[in-house]
């Protein structure tokens, strides 16, 4: 009954898709919203599920010499005005402090929407010579877009991120920058969050404000959107020129230094519910899980049980394994149904009867699949288990994206399979931003990335007919 | 040479102690300026003794069972105003966003000087029952607080800190937390960043406003300044009550919960700062120092020298020791005088004759004390010297503390100390506001806290003569 009942509270994905997950956000208690519109809560759960992010990522950012920061959260207009297309691009989302306890500012300030305005301002403080050269900051802050429509996770208002800002001596080094920071995008979201990539440059009229090339990786959620889940930016000396900044170069000359920044963000858990979730709730990937395993003791009240599932959490945890145990008062099927629903990845039962035989039960989130193990080498089997489960995900996700990625040949063939099956279309691109926009005005789709990995679908553009001599992938995105 | 104008750069304290910490803050490359007034940078090295404490508090916080969340940045000014204390005492500082995009906003919201009013939102929603208490939050994050004036770390517009924020069933279990909370930051303060505290209750003039009670942690700077270093509040069911938080009782009435609140910030640093720092620069207690130990190699042109150094650092990496090498061209005399201005606890020097002998040399950044030790054993070794390090900061910073502290027995006595010695003074005090604000007048000192510990020193309020019945510590603050 009690289990029935938890399960009620979350609208079937295929009845509803976005109900589905705005449920999920708030029964597995994930977010909750504030009174602003758009601006959000990271409660508890939701927010230890972005500090295994933090964690992992930072460890990975510092193995290659980053380095973190803070900088201010506020610029002054005319400082985010000094790159045209960069201010274009942000000022229609910014938001202004305009008084500063009950004095009206002489300039107003806007609170940061990303912050390459303001590193350019410090890097000219600090890069004098090549010998200072690269910097490799990194920073992990929140940040602020005013935008007019929000949904969890997926578009705040105010949102948690990292914002790398990198400067080199060369085009070059800065061009291999960006690609190591999306490869280790991908990496990460393969290895830790179970998330298929696919990993491609942005077309003229989806990159960045300000940027020369921007590269991303995008993924497939469960209803056959796509996300973009992390993006890399090269700019050039764009804003070193327009910043003003130089440095002394071995051959004792002024040069402007080459430029990257590239950002992930709390959106992340937003594809991680999307890609995983199931009707009966959130399914976390193991290695960012907050609680890997749940232990529930069956039958507690009998002499030794609690002791004997006690000693299995400590020896789990002895192990590196971050495991809790649920031994409140409430019924073994609640207590189910809720760590269903929270995603833990196994469940652990431990009851009078395993005790006598020297095993465990244990239940995967991911299939559903019960198993009986015992207790000699339980670390072991759980460890195991728990790769088993990442490597599970990541294989039903990827049968997702490919078993949804078409390609087509024409622009109503692309417009008939998204109509018909959703997913990723790919096909021929002349490049002109022109046939970028009748893709979308016909079929509804916009531009996701030209993928690294190409093929040859034709000759020419499905939607002018001019040769066409790289692919791009479509979808419809979140 | 090059060490005799490295140490120039530095201003000495005796002749102008805030230009020797403006100084070490530049010069050790913690801090920068940005273009904004009282708005600063935190450079890698200063971000990553944040890092250090953040990582080492929040582990002391996840021990008794806190956990993280993140609440918006903006607060609207209908929630600011619901508590009356706390709004006066805030609104004189905030930030007031005014328009997003391009639009003026029908309420004006200001970016959180401190959360409160926010985390009482937020727990009207989660707390129903007894069985949702205690709700034991904290958020690592950074606030916004319009100040007229600013020096680095001490005093910014925008600054790095934590606030715990906390609901209990009963005034006890609050009271209890506020204590818990305030002994944690002295055992932090003392055992990790060796800065003796005195503990003690703010007088009603110095409370936090909204707040009933609020208990501090004072430390003494080199100059005999005092500081503020972290912050804990008893709260009463004011806010609960103002924001209508209730929740079902055992008893099944409704009642309201009872809160805390509790903050330490990036001050601290400013209080490493003025504490440990000497002429020659930053000194930093070992437990939160970037970098613990740095090595520098001697003749390193020389055949097996990098080598052997290396193996001494990846040695000391694998016993969990920070630590660094130095192998650029620089000339060892300027790298001496560079990492001692960085305040590393510890410089290992490595040359020829040393690995002849299988020793190396260590010198102490606290005390200059060199000494040579055996290479075998060395991780034992320099983990010993670097607790020796801490105590000996610890032991200098609390004789300072400790010299001067004077009791004083009037009013008259009280000014002359503070003219002539400066430092803590403490008197008998009636608890009357009206004592306080003369001893300021006279005296030019603030009251500090109502020590814990307190003693006799006679019957009478020095300020007006009246009957006196607890000890107060004055002093001049930062």
């Amino acid at each position: 009954m009690a289990k029935e009942k938890k399960v009620e509270q979350i609208t079937d994905m295929e009845k509803d898709f976005a109900q589905w997950y705005t449920d999920v956000c708030r029964k597995a208690e994930l977010i909750d919203y504030s009174s602003i519109k758009g601006m959000f809560i990271y409660r508890p759960y939701g927010y230890a599920i972005w500090e295994n992010i933090q964690r992992i990522m930072d460890g990975m950012f510092k193995a290659c010499g980053h380095e973190n920061v803070y900088l201010p959260m506020l610029i002054p207009e005319s400082l985010l005005q000094k790159e045209k297309d960069h201010v274009e691009g942000f000022a229609p989302e910014c938001a202004w402090v305009t008084m500063g306890g009950s004095e009206k500012l002489e300039e107003r300030y806007c609170i940061r929407p990303t912050s390459e305005t303001l590193f350019c301002e410090h890097y000219k403080n600090v890069i004098q010579s090549h010998r200072d050269l690269p910097k490799l900051y990194n920073q992990w802050c929140s940040v602020l877009r005013w935008e007019k429509t929000s949904r969890p996770f997926l578009r705040h208002r105010e949102f948690l991120w990292q914002e790398g800002h990198t400067m080199h001596a060369t085009a070059e080094e800065a061009r291999e920058e960006t690609q190591r920071m999306l490869n280790i995008y991908a990496d990460f979201m393969e290895n830790v969050l179970a998330m298929p990539v696919v990993k491609g440059q942005k077309t003229e009229k989806e990159k960045f404000n300000g940027a020369e090339e921007t590269y991303a990786v995008e993924c497939m959620m469960h209803d056959k959107k796509a996300l973009q889940a992390g993006t890399s930016h090269y700019f050039g000396d764009g804003f070193a020129r327009a910043f003003d900044i130089t440095f002394t170069g071995a051959d004792n000359q002024l040069h402007h230094p080459f430029q990257t920044s590239w950002g992930v963000s709390t959106r992340m858990i937003g594809g991680i519910i999307m890609t995983h979730g199931d009707n009966n709730g959130l399914v976390l990937p193991p290695r960012i899980a907050p609680t890997q395993v749940i232990i529930v003791p069956i039958a507690q009240h009998k002499a030794g049980v609690l002791e004997a599932n006690r000693q299995v959490m400590d020896r789990l945890k002895a192990a590196g394994i971050r495991v809790k145990i649920d031994d409140s008062d409430k019924a073994p099927g609640w207590k189910f149904a809720e760590y269903e629903m929270k995603g833990v990845p196994l469940r652990l039962e431990l009851g009078p009867k395993d005790i006598e035989q020297n095993q465990c039960v244990l239940v995967r989130r991911d299939s559903g699949e019960k198993s009986v193990a015992g207790l000699d080498g339980i670390e072991e089997t759980v460890s195991g288990m728990l790769d088993a489960i990442h490597d599970g995900l990541y294989a039903k996700a990827k049968k997702n994206l490919e078993e949804n990625t078409f390609p087509a040949a024409s622009l109503e063939e692309a417009k008939q399979i998204q109509e018909e099956r959703g997913g990723f279309i790919k096909t021929m691109w002349c490049g002109d931003i022109a046939c970028e926009e009748k893709m979308k005005e016909v079929a509804g789709m916009s531009s996701r990335c030209v993928p690294f990995v190409q093929e040859r679908l034709g000759e020419t553009c499905p939607c002018c007919g001019r040769p066409a001599s790289k692919i791009v992938y479509w979808g419809v995105a979140y």
